[in-house]
């Protein structure tokens, strides 16, 4: 998603956590180990097998009316016009030269799609984050019932705690997903609940829990089947800054989040490698 | 990769074969339940559960150098001219307005990717292909030896057969995969291997290989760490016309597969769900 242009305050103190965690033990060790993971997450210990008999599709089609947080050709806050959602040109027909191919374009950030790092800091690129961080275990926290009340409602510490109370600790390495029902607005216009102003209007999640999940959690992506991590009525985008900006990523505009567990089901994000990416489309599948 | 012209004798044999299987009962049952799959390999039984402890990347990495079956701004055959392998470009900086964001292009078969039915057929294309069929057992015929003699060498039926004498009847639904050891070669001329006239030479199936696991085997997907499933010394892509022709689908410029076992992994395809694809880059992983 975009973002904001009052966000110096944020910025600054992310800085000040990092330089404070740069000299921090856990930082060291993994440099020292030379590990190649793109992550603030703690390394996998030897794991059980993970087992499965069922694939559950979390991806939308992406297809130019799909919805996004620009309208096409219109600039947003001044800054700039994206032409299209995605253009999906034909430029050799079966009917004339027997194959098809496509020119495809897209501006990052539409669809189901990843935030690497890099969407909002100087961080990694996609092609840096290694595959075995794109298998993860599935938490899955449900805010529906408050969604529905409200399209501004948030995933809080609170909704954390609750989850954990009947699950236990969010598995390590873990791919902590919000399930705020929106998957089943993607193609009406509940999906951008525009307010007066209008703004968009979507669950999100709170900044507490997701500093609660950096600091005492090893939690390795989020995931959000709305627009955004962050409220998009708020222009500073502190979840984004946080979370992205710690060399963590994760997935906006997840679907079929109804049709997996809250817990014990398996995240497969299969990203693109196209070097220099700071997300974009990819297929996410849940193995239960 | 590319194709022909001169393939009016292989499109009107694939149709012969079609209009006969469509009236066996493999098809009709198929239809009758209404089957979403976009293959032609029988459903999935009820499988015993899946297990893995590893994740192995199959994907290479996509740079605007990396080897393609066209050279960027040349016509092909007199028949097209991709402007490049991929275009990143960075329309939103961090460091002017504090977060990244890229336009992306391709020419949709670049980089370890997916043929979709409809690359060579008027079949499907990407987004019909259901995500159960994107996770599936693989198995690995390695042709190394050969090829490095050789680099027009095929994976032959005697291959699949030797392979089967080892391993037993390739599994149910499964992506079977020709290691070539081209991977190793694909930021040299290598890779390419262009002969005298300039055409590339590289290993690929032979069309009996193909012919024997459509009709007496269950493969949902073949996989190849080349260009194409087709030696292009040929001009007739008779292997995409028989395989994508039978709406089937398969993965080109796979990397990694040293990395994983000749039998009892399993792969999964992320495949970026964009309507109307005929293929494109893709995220390709083995779970060991």
């Amino acid at each position: 998603m975009c973002a904001p242009s009052v966000i110096e305050k944020v910025r600054q103190r992310i800085s000040r956590r990092d330089l404070l965690k740069s000299t921090g033990v856990a930082a060291a060790g993994a440099l020292a180990a030379g590990c190649q993971s793109t992550t603030k997450a703690k390394a996998a210990p030897a794991t059980e097998p993970i087992s499965f008999t069922q694939v559950v599709d979390l991806s939308h089609t992406l297809h130019p009316d799909f919805p996004a947080w620009f309208v096409p050709g219109v600039p947003h806050e001044g800054r700039f016009l994206p032409p299209a959602i995605v253009e999906v040109e034909r430029v050799m027909k079966f009917e004339e030269v027997r194959l098809n191919l496509n020119k495809v374009s897209y501006w990052e950030h539409v669809g189901t799609h990843m935030d690497a790092p890099s969407h909002f800091s100087e961080g990694s690129t996609v092609e840096k984050i290694p595959a075995e961080d794109l298998v993860l275990p599935l938490a899955v926290i449900d805010i529906k019932a408050k969604a529905a009340r409200d399209p501004l409602a948030l995933l809080t510490l609170e909704d954390v705690k609750a989850w954990e109370s009947k699950h236990g600790h969010i598995p390590e390495r873990a791919c902590l997903a919000m399930n705020s029902g929106w998957a089943h607005h993607v193609n009406t216009p509940k999906f951008k609940s525009l307010n007066a102003d209008g703004k968009h209007q979507q669950p999100a999640f709170h900044i507490d829990a997701i500093e609660f999940i950096k600091e005492e959690r090893n939690v390795v992506s989020i995931a959000v089947d709305t627009f955004s991590f962050d409220n998009l009525h708020s222009p500073e985008s502190d979840v984004h800054y946080a979370w992205l900006g710690d060399e963590r990523w994760g997935i906006e505009i997840v679907n079929n989040l109804d049709d997996v567990p809250a817990m014990g089901s398996t995240i497969v994000v299969g990203q693109p490698k196209i070097q220099g990416g700071s997300g974009g489309p990819n297929r996410v599948m849940a193995l239960i």
